[in-house]
């Protein structure tokens, strides 16, 4: 059923002398996998949700004092860095035309996105419920910066949610193998 | 690679005459995937964490006048309903000692455990930053439930950790059907 080319980059190793013009068609390559333009973009997204979120939070002054709002910054600096990681390693496989196959490292990438998109979610859902009590029940949005409260929770969701299809997709791809 | 045994209970149907002490496997049955011993069990320990949980932090006297606890009390009560259906369905299904193959019922199952675990979760994790505001940040424990909100939490965190297995047996058995 499935024929998937593990490590070579191209198949052209075949005995047939004839028809030299097949394209270098990659398999069940679904846009958003590890190696792909999706991918990359993915990436890029999560990363660039995970950097808004921790400049809006830890610039507000008083976010030490709030237990969820520290761990929200741990929580985004740690998706940060692994968006970023994982951002270089798909520029690195668009360069040389590669794509991963191997299940090793399908399952490190889909472990990896498991545990910082459930911290991720964590912290985000954690600090939307400090900020709706600030907001809506204390009603004391006048001593605390409500607003970047909510842009930096809403921004780590979105991250959030970026990392998602990343997760699923390569979840997919290790059951399917 | 792999023959399921999509409907059918049994497998005998086949034009063999000889070997008829076949034993009735369901392939790919693991424990914990409906219509197993394992399955019931996990839809129980959900069920039983979630009603915990929801009377736990019912029977505070100021529950509603926090948007999170409401918003806790509302998902664990979606996730006992969830959890006591699909439970009522794996006896059934032991009783007539059939599983569930088809991949429409699997996708349903799979789709359900995803958003009730995201909704438990998220309560938990809002439950929580604002039990550690209360009680780490702010101190006040002596106005508040303070034990109430932590059990309530810690058994919403429970049932959620509980829903999370069925969910990726259903997923996995999905992507490798």
């Amino acid at each position: 059923m499935m024929s998937r080319p593990a490590v070579h980059p191209l198949d052209s190793s075949s005995t047939t002398i004839e028809a030299p013009a097949v394209p270098t068609v990659r398999m069940k390559d679904f846009q958003g996998m590890p190696g792909t333009t999706g991918g990359l973009l993915l990436r890029l997204c999560q990363f660039g949700f995970a950097v808004i979120s921790l400049c809006v939070m830890a610039t507000t002054s008083d976010f030490p004092s709030v237990t969820a709002f520290s761990y929200l910054v741990a929580a985004v600096s740690l998706q940060c860095l692994w968006s970023l990681l994982l951002a270089i390693a798909d520029i690195y496989a668009l360069s040389v035309r590669r794509s991963f196959r191997s299940a090793g490292l399908v399952s490190l990438f889909t472990i990896g996105d498991g545990i910082t998109s459930t911290l991720t979610f964590a912290a985000a859902c954690a600090s939307a419920g400090i900020t709706v009590l600030i907001g809506n029940d204390l009603d004391r949005c006048n001593v605390n910066h409500c607003k970047r409260f909510m842009s930096a929770t809403a921004m780590a969701f979105l991250s959030w949610f970026s990392v998602s299809p990343s997760f699923f997709l390569n979840f997919w791809s290790l059951a399917s193998q």
